[in-house]
């Protein structure tokens, strides 16, 4: 059976800067339940779990997403995770190694759910930007860090192929949302107490471009730096 | 309305030699009339016209190929291509370009068919390779040249922007069929004396991956080596 991964832009498209939000979150849920994204202006992270789109502001707020607002930037697929195991105290530096050996390949894409609690979670949300926008790589310097200790919620997020690096982050590219929805972020750092890991393996990749978007029709990408920037602001 | 380009494998996957069928011709014709491709093994050159798949095979000879024939890379799309003026007396240096130049943009996918009277084509046809398959750079010593002077037919194929360099062949990838189905293969070179073009502006690629193919979930890619052996391969 086909199983589909959406996305919305690419992370070749933030690198100059070309954050502009190019379609609504109401036609980016016609392609799925469940995923990761941004606002316009990468107006925080979006985790996105069973159809609602959540929010994690820089200022630490979670609030719901409405249908029109828009994005520049967001994957998302309808969840059929299977079930690999539950992961018991595993610590940072073992947690990505631990779900790639979980991965049927790593030459396509996958999706990673893990509901659990969690000794200790640091995120970072990126600021808001206002246009003209900067290049992605100067709002890594332009981000809030978030941590906290004992937290029960939900990891979710992707794996992308080293191959596609210029389409999306390559490796794990992952989001937090606690489950009293007062705490998440871009996950940078995540100590499992106990949780629940589910993996979905994708067939297919649908990539939307905005083809209508003039800076997007315009731009003069230099293709030899993206993935060398993308490394940079993602790392 | 978004427009759709459906690809199966990626020329990543002929790199180190992926050429086994991983989808069936009837398959792959679910997902458009026109396009391009490759049998197992890399047995000829596919071109796809009105919902028939002929192929070119190294000895020349073109033949219509049945739905449960199986292959390793193919684009199809269903034919909406906007008609963008006549070209007259156009050298093969001049081509491409010529075809970049009438692009809305350098940054998505693109289809390109050409129909008309063309005084000079020159194609290559891969040889059929036996398991176990040598590398796609091997390939490109064991091609078999075609031209013909004056001919009547039609080039199809697609842009692919540099970014994707890994998922298919950067820049245009062309191939041509002349209307008595007697003359074919990759296109090389052609001098146009008069033939109408036409573009379709693709917003979406499906890319559909072989997930259930063992070779391609164990392959252990070298990405940075893929896109300079593409360079080579498809240049």
């Amino acid at each position: 059976m086909s199983q589909l991964l959406y996305q919305h832009g690419t992370l070749a498209n933030l690198v100059p800067g070309l954050f502009a939000g190019t379609m609504t979150i109401g036609e980016l849920m016609r392609h799925g339940d469940t995923g990761i994204g941004t606002l316009a202006g990468l107006d925080g992270e979006l985790v996105i779990l069973a159809g609602v789109v959540y929010q994690v502001a820089s200022s630490g707020k979670v609030r719901v997403v409405q249908p029109e607002e828009k994005l520049p930037f967001a994957n998302v697929h309808y969840a059929r995770f299977h079930t690999v195991g539950k992961l018991k105290n595993v610590t940072d530096s073992q947690l990505r190694p631990t779900i790639e050996s979980t991965l049927a390949t790593v030459n396509t894409f996958a999706g990673v759910k893990m509901h659990g609690r969690f000794s200790h979670v640091q995120t970072r949300v990126v600021n808001a930007q206002q246009a003209p926008y900067p290049t992605l790589r100067a709002t890594a310097e332009a981000q809030t860090l978030f941590e906290k200790d004992d937290v029960e919620g939900t990891v979710v997020g992707y794996f992308t192929p080293l191959l596609y690096a210029g389409v999306a982050a390559p490796g794990f590219h992952l989001h937090f949302l606690s489950d009293d929805h007062k705490f998440g972020g871009h996950l940078l750092s995540l100590d499992v107490t106990e949780a629940e890991l589910g993996i979905q393996t994708f067939s297919d990749l649908r990539l939307h471009l905005p083809v209508d978007d003039a800076a997007f029709k315009q731009e003069d990408f230099d293709e030899t730096k993206i993935v060398k920037d993308i490394m940079v602001a993602e790392g």
